[in-house]
């Protein structure tokens, strides 16, 4: 099955074609693929608008289904969530969404602004501020300037609260930014295409390849 | 001695007069104070600029002396410090500062944006997570709803962030949104005046207020 997936978050528009994973400008998405069959997940209501009426575009937002009490969550959380099933599901792009499932079901979640973001607020802050992120920086001793205590601050902060959150639970991390931040847990795995994993099981389940 | 402190900010204009601690517009203050006689600390350049010429403005900054190793440090922060002298010193404004100080000597720190910064980095990211922040949010409970999740996210981090810094050192807050974070804490105060109170400590060890 040589599907094409595609998850348009607030920034990018994602795709899965034959295994991997690529992005591309929102705006040049929808224009260049518009005739191409696919399915999708979308939370940008400005792109929604548009895709509804592409007549070849499967939104599969309507067989997405999860156990939780949670209200208002983004249905690229929830196909994440599916997937991760049991463990800790991030996913640090545009903003870094922590939610913690447990055996199939949700316990709830928070929201960080992504690293992006932040950069942008220090920015608007104070031009003393606008200063670019060191991930190499050493989150165990304290900071001796402006770029590092900045770098410091933004890591560590998003560090301390995933640790909080997952106690002993497995830790999935996806998103532009997950590769760097899994590298500071134990007990974690990093994958790109965890959402698009988490859509081919829905299609897969819903058996919704034959409706393209 | 009934001397006018200004703290001129990123964001206000913060006065002390008579014990009492005031914000204004920046602008607006520059105009309304320029010939009032008045001990002054500023970190923002485009303010520093217009008040250097204020002949009766005196900037107390050339007094301030700090033993640290920091590059970079904003004079409102070296004068906190001083008047820290022991413990975590922490100015939650326009940005969240956060400065460890051991018997006189500085030992680093580190600046997250702060929660007016969060709530616009929020909001820049997609209209679903432009909500105001609920400090009153159990930050014990994993959030179920936009709202928390991101109330939750943008209070805790901070807080985390503070205790993993901290250890069993007191905590002395001031700023707008030091009050609130304080609550959080044990062995904390809060404390409006705080750099006030290290300006007042540094005109009366280098004898200013004759200059004035």
């Amino acid at each position: 099955m040589r599907l094409l997936l595609c998850d348009i978050g607030n920034s990018f528009a994602h795709f899965y074609k034959d295994k991997k994973v690529y992005k591309e400008e929102i705006n040049d998405a929808l224009e260049k693929y518009k005739e191409l069959k696919l399915f999708y997940i979308c939370v940008n209501s400005a792109a929604q608008k548009r895709v509804k009426n592409y007549k070849n575009w499967v939104d599969i937002s309507p067989y997405v289904d999860i156990d939780t009490d949670y209200k208002g969550m983004g249905i690229d959380r929830k196909v994440l969530c599916k997937e991760v099933y049991d463990g800790v599901a991030i996913d640090a792009g545009s903003a870094i969404t922590v939610d913690v499932m447990q055996k199939g079901r949700h316990l709830g979640g928070f929201i960080m602004p992504g690293f992006r973001a932040v950069r942008s607020a220090f920015a608007s802050i104070s031009p003393v501020l606008d200063v670019e992120f060191d991930f190499s920086v050493d989150i165990d001793v304290l900071p001796q300037n402006t770029k590092d205590a900045l770098s410091f601050a933004a890591l560590k902060s998003v560090i301390l609260m995933i640790k909080d959150t997952a106690g002993s639970r497995r830790l999935f991390f996806t998103g532009g930014d997950g590769r760097v931040l899994s590298s500071f847990f134990q007990n974690a795995v990093y994958d790109e295409a965890l959402i698009f994993k988490g859509m081919m099981k829905i299609i897969e389940e819903n058996r919704l390849a034959k409706e393209i």
